[in-house]
């Protein structure tokens, strides 16, 4: 079991990538392959107590910045950090890839270099979200923003096995994103996947609303690209906008600066219990490979989270659950299909 | 200046609604048509000091109520106070429709009585969000849940105008919501509808995602109805859980309650802010008529606050200046396209 880890990718890096492969490597005891320039992560690396640990760097002399151009960047930069881990879990030195880089390119390396797996058209992006029971799995949050009804179901059958095989849910309860819960509610792909989705082997629970998600109504969320994009982008952006608001009003008066004093416990564990980054990343799910995308400000700690993650899935043969015939085959692709 | 109220309309029905009519008569000196069976109403109106208001009541015998099919409902209950409502506006009794019923009821109701402005294919419910510099409005929320790009861009003259002369905004700025801020961003819809946006005369300023809407980054957030109906209950939602688990939190240790006690005010002026309930209702915008939507919880004030939002919309010549040729005609439609 080895991890390949993009040291290049996201806004610490590598830095905070590096510090998490420390952590994995020392707490978690996952190997993990370092991919990235060689000497600037060898002086990174020295920067820790890492002489016991089953980190090894692999060179990469390229690196794909946050800014660029997912496809242009991936074809031109052949020997990117992204495109060298990638190849690593296609000749089976890895058996998983993890960047916090840009998310794009993340999918289409992964794409172009690992194929789909068979019986999947469209390879899905999902993430954790916090709700009130706990956590749900949302896909697809932007891989696809024109989607047609199978899509969704296979979005559906991924979400479930993921959430089975990773997130440990019993018997997951797959819900469409809707605009209302009956079943004539939806735009036409919408009222189609429901069809389709009802007629599965899946948990299918029907359509949930927007709020149903935070209330934990399902385990897994089912929705096209584009608004899960905007959905995952608004929640951060409220999370951010309320915790800003509150800080403001807390610091207005006397009485709230005392206040906050006290409550700063209980808000510090709120945060931590509504920041989606405490759960790694999200999986990329649908293409020949293990592939986790964790959040560009990812921090040590998430990076960590996101090997352990990564890991997980390929100890619990994730792939092979994934491929509806039940069997891995790569296929490569032209046509990704990926935003990008 | 009259506005007609379905007295009969939410949760909280007759006696918010009521309440509602009776603070806008006597703060805001607004006069009101009281909709809904004559003496229920005339018991409920009974309660309330109102000798010298200037409120009336309208006899409607029929009621819709929130789980009703809308087209179903509206169709059938032909004396139904929102049918009824409507028509008062029709026929120039009344210069506004307010309601905290079954929206979709609401939209059809308006949409059957009124018919469209010219040049407007598909009216468009839309909101008001809370946002770090203020607030910003959000079309369409539910009314069309499959769009042409050319309703985007009618969506975003409609939101232009209701800013301006409504919220009062300057020179608001347009976005379009999409899943990156690229112009090459975006499901087909969105790339096809920016391309219009672009080419018109507003105050376009490119695409947005799901962040900048509490950012504030926009005056005007234009979408499709499924999106922004996904949008706005995610929104609930998630105010919803937050509040829930700031509460379990605090209460969870003596310090935690000692110190919610102390940023009690704080709190509730945080609540205040993101309380979307706070500005009154959502305008259908595109109705040959002035209709505000109120949420179905509504309390007085709430109403209140929506019957003299739609008496500022009549007041300001909304109507006028929404038809893209500046004069208003009235067009039935048996399609409506409405979500129903």
């Amino acid at each position: 079991m080895r991890i390949a880890l993009d040291a290049m990718g996201g806004d610490n890096a590598p830095a905070e990538p590096i510090a998490g492969a420390v952590l994995a490597a020392r707490d978690l005891h996952i190997p993990v392959s370092l991919v990235g320039p060689h000497d600037l992560i060898a002086r990174e690396l020295g920067r820790h107590e890492n002489s016991q640990l089953p980190i090894e760097i692999v060179d990469a002399p390229d690196i794909i910045h946050m800014a660029d151009h997912p496809v242009e960047a991936v074809r031109r930069l052949k020997g990117s950090s992204m495109n060298v881990a990638v190849q690593l879990v296609k000749s089976g030195a890895a058996d998983g890839f993890v960047t916090a880089g840009n998310t794009g390119a993340a999918m289409v390396s992964a794409l172009f270099g690992l194929g789909r797996l068979s019986g999947i058209e469209r390879p899905a992006l999902a993430t954790i979200f916090p709700t009130q029971k706990g956590h749900c799995l949302v896909l697809d949050i932007g891989a696809n923003t024109d989607c047609r009804p199978e899509h969704l179901l296979q979005f559906g059958r991924m979400g479930e096995r993921y959430s089975r095989l990773i997130l440990g849910t019993t018997r997951p309860r797959v819900g469409l994103l809707s605009n209302g819960e009956e079943e004539s509610k939806g735009n036409k792909l919408v009222q189609e996947a429901h069809v389709l989705l009802r007629g599965s082997d899946l948990n299918f629970v029907g359509n949930i609303e927007g709020k149903d998600i935070p209330r934990g109504s399902v385990d897994v969320v089912v929705c096209d690209g584009f608004v899960g994009n905007v959905m995952v982008k608004l929640a951060e952006g409220i999370a951010e906008f309320t915790f800003g608001l509150l800080r403001e009003e807390l610091t207005s008066s006397i009485r709230g600066r005392i206040g906050a004093i006290l409550v700063r416990p209980s808000l510090s564990r709120l945060k931590h219990r509504v920041d989606y980054q405490e759960y790694g990343g999200a999986p990329l799910l649908g293409v020949a490979g293990i592939v986790i995308v964790a959040h560009g400000r990812s921090r040590a700690v998430t990076i960590s989270n996101a090997i352990r993650v990564a890991s997980k899935a390929a100890k619990s043969n994730l792939l092979e659950a994934l491929g509806p015939d039940d069997s891995v085959s790569l296929r490569t692709s032209s046509n990704s299909g990926l935003v990008t």
